[in-house]
């Protein structure tokens, strides 16, 4: 649709910015991507995300916005035509706001933890932590998605959007560190959901291969001891 | 206005249930007042904010709202008529909620921080950093206001509610650390914006007296103490 000039600043790995490309394109709305160098960072991004100086960066008829998940409420309201990606009920978007908080300030940050943590017995304590959120996710996700196939109802919506574009990342931990985060006899419901976002014509291809991050992630950590 | 059934559980000396109070108050919204004991949680703390435990927890209808800056929101949502809290403009709700986020998650935290530096030097430390957010919030202020007295505008709006409800306890901190925390000479603009929000009908009995507040920071320290 007519959405006026529409950039996207980030990297094809990243999450977050991974998430604004899905609602993109839920919304069909056409944009421009500009890939963003973490290794120097571009004037762009220092410009336009002074605070965190982190991508996304979604850029409108050139006034940027910043935060995924502030993004994602703004493609939401901006153009209101085309499928919804909050709720229209105010109840269910609070409680889809709730849990979005909860994945970013609780949930992944485990994920990281688990990557720093050195040693058997330190990784186990973290993956501990990580099945208690698994299960308050299983029983949110029973209780959000009312028997319908996504959090979103019939098709994806804000805390799929939000949860699903972490999926990558979770599975490419799951390589490195050999174990299972998301485990599908402690959240069967959740581990039906995964499979189904996945391979959703709108997201396919849009959230990576984990195995690819797996590559991107050593590479990454390479280029901080190349000289 | 008819509003359903509204209960709102906390305590009167928390900035994030005095949040919710204020909303309730530019939305003319009655509601019934449950008081928390937070030294021995409620079960009905425990049941309804079972992830975090924490107040405020807003009822509606018997269903529960939990974490301030999503209540808020609700509140903004669910009863459409009256003063909007959130702007109409999809950018401007945008930059609310971005700044709502840092103020939250980086802004408040830095004065928790200082209550908790010990020594002159530390506490110097975490005053610096301080400073560098006021800056920010300084500029976000001249920004968002558009040269008009508020936030939100012409009358108080999200953004003035998530950080006005903290003004309490900024200066609590004033008092007992004998510093400055919100120094006019480096944030003229939000000096003044502190003066009209605390001096306005809609918050004066509702946001505590800085010296009541610095009382029940240390009977709850003493708590801790006594047998």
């Amino acid at each position: 649709m007519a959405a006026g000039n529409v950039k996207l600043l980030g990297v094809w790995a990243s999450p977050f910015v991974n998430r604004v490309e899905i609602a993109l394109k839920i919304r069909s709305i056409e944009s421009e991507f500009i890939q963003e160098n973490l290794l120097n960072k571009s004037e762009l991004l220092l410009k336009s995300n002074p605070v965190y100086k982190k991508i996304p960066v979604l850029f409108h008829d050139e006034k940027p916005i910043c935060e995924s998940l502030v993004i994602l409420q703004y493609i939401d309201e901006v153009w209101p035509n085309g499928p919804s990606i909050l709720h229209s009920d105010p109840y269910d978007r609070a409680i889809s706001r709730f849990w979005a908080a909860y994945i970013d300030e609780k949930w992944f940050p485990l994920v990281t933890e688990l990557r720093n943590a050195e040693g058997k017995e330190a990784k186990t304590a973290v993956l501990e932590k990580i099945y208690e959120g698994n299960l308050l996710l299983e029983e949110a996700f029973i209780k959000i998605s009312k028997g319908k196939p996504f959090f979103g109802g019939d098709s994806i919506g804000y805390l799929d959007v939000v949860i699903g574009s972490l999926l990558g990342w979770v599975k490419a931990q799951e390589i490195m560190d050999e174990v299972k985060i998301l485990d599908e006899t402690k959240m069967p419901s959740l581990a039906e959901w995964d499979d189904r976002f996945c391979s959703d014509e709108i997201v396919k291809d849009i959230i990576p291969q984990p195995e690819k991050l797996v590559e991107v992630y050593r590479k990454y950590q390479e280029s901080f001891y190349k000289k």
